[in-house]
């Protein structure tokens, strides 16, 4: 796990390719088969995905489900709602229109670069990691597979880990279904979500503090496609929602 | 991230301390604030928290719940729950007796070492880690963290990730309230359930097909102590139960 250092502070439009090959080149320059993952914020930031408080009026709706919190905050957080999940004001645990299925529907003031202001998440976070890394390999030669990711909190479980929103160039899911275990028993619904759990270890290095929005993750053998929508759970399997 | 290859099948009352040990050793060593994450089956099976599906005869519920399923494996995760979260036969989702919210109480017929055999969780997760690295560290003078490790589904997510289920030797969540982002935006609600970001990024390189029960995740720079107990959300702050 590599943290790619010294990146400037993103704005719309900034070209964040270029950045991040600039890191990529101080840290020693990427390889074949690495993974870099990209912190959501850092492609919302240069995709425009920004909305500033001031701008906004909020519902009546927006008002009620605010409670002690800024309606204006709720109102932002409905508009990228599909449905609401859960809500206890000022907290709303939404789905949003791309199936995640996250608090405030991934809206966020940290590290927004700005007061005031509030950052949304991708449109369309497969597309956003499919150009990155077709930017790179059009730069370097070199095949990197890109993750953007973002903080999930959790049902049952305290803390947030990171997950993988968009994907391009891995599988998200290893399906190891009728492969056997070392004594020969056959696995049985035996999924792992590797592109969740590498985009959790490239948080270890990254830092919310530090303003470090990628990492390398080097060494992990994988193969195959697949988008960051392989990762949402069909809403008639889920008993969650 | 380092396997630790070549570990023998594990049964009850070996010793899973001078195991990992010896697997520690051929892997170059262990380090002063090394993380050790062990597979929470491997100690199962030498705290003999296995059951054999010969020995158990199924309540009217486990019938009930069990759908198409093999009762007898049902009514050992009835025994294994406290609380029923939901259940879709033969798929339970339960609350263990520790507090964990899982998949068929964590019980498991995958690594089990013999066929016709389940492994339960262990009784005190924190506690297994805590005899563990105390043993590492009277062996070899070294202080490990020690994370024992389980593959849990989530709501609304595809696929598993691996999560730490009992904690010694570091702080399992990184608490950054009223810490300041890089613009000086003051955090608030970000809490990182590191522990569970390292026992997932440890599972890359464990692997359930080859039997590699346990990895040291090296560099992660974490102080403090907690437990996994720490991870548990409390029923009365959960949406989801």
């Amino acid at each position: 796990m590599i943290p790619l250092r010294g990146m400037p502070e993103l704005r719309e439009r900034d070209d964040l390719a270029v950045e991040l090959l600039r890191a990529g080149e101080r840290a020693g320059g990427f390889e074949d088969g690495d993974v870099l993952v990209v912190a959501q914020k850092a492609v919302s930031k240069v995709e425009g995905e920004v909305v500033r408080l001031a701008d906004v009026e909020p519902s009546d709706r927006a008002r009620e489900l605010a409670g002690d919190g800024d309606p204006r905050r709720i109102e932002v957080i409905l508009r990228e709602t599909r449905s609401i999940v859960r809500a206890r004001p000022p907290l709303v645990i939404s789905e949003t229109a791309h199936g995640f299925v996250c608090a405030s529907a991934g809206v966020d003031s940290s590290n927004a670069g700005e007061p005031e202001t509030l950052v949304l998440l991708p449109r369309d976070p497969d597309a956003s990691a499919g150009r990155l890394r077709e930017a790179l390999r059009k730069a370097t030669g070199v095949d990197v597979a890109v993750i953007v990711s973002d903080s999930f909190g959790r049902a049952w479980r305290q803390g947030t880990t990171d997950v993988a929103l968009g994907v391009s160039g891995l599988a998200p899911i290893l399906d190891l279904n009728g492969q056997r275990d070392s004594v020969g028993y056959e696995l049985h619904a035996t999924q792992i979500a590797v592109a969740d759990e590498i985009a959790g270890a490239a948080e270890l290095v990254m830092g919310k503090v530090d303003g470090i929005p990628a990492a390398i993750v080097r060494g992990v053998s994988l193969s195959g496609g697949g988008t960051g929508a392989d990762l949402l759970m069909p809403p008639d399997r889920d008993l969650f929602r």
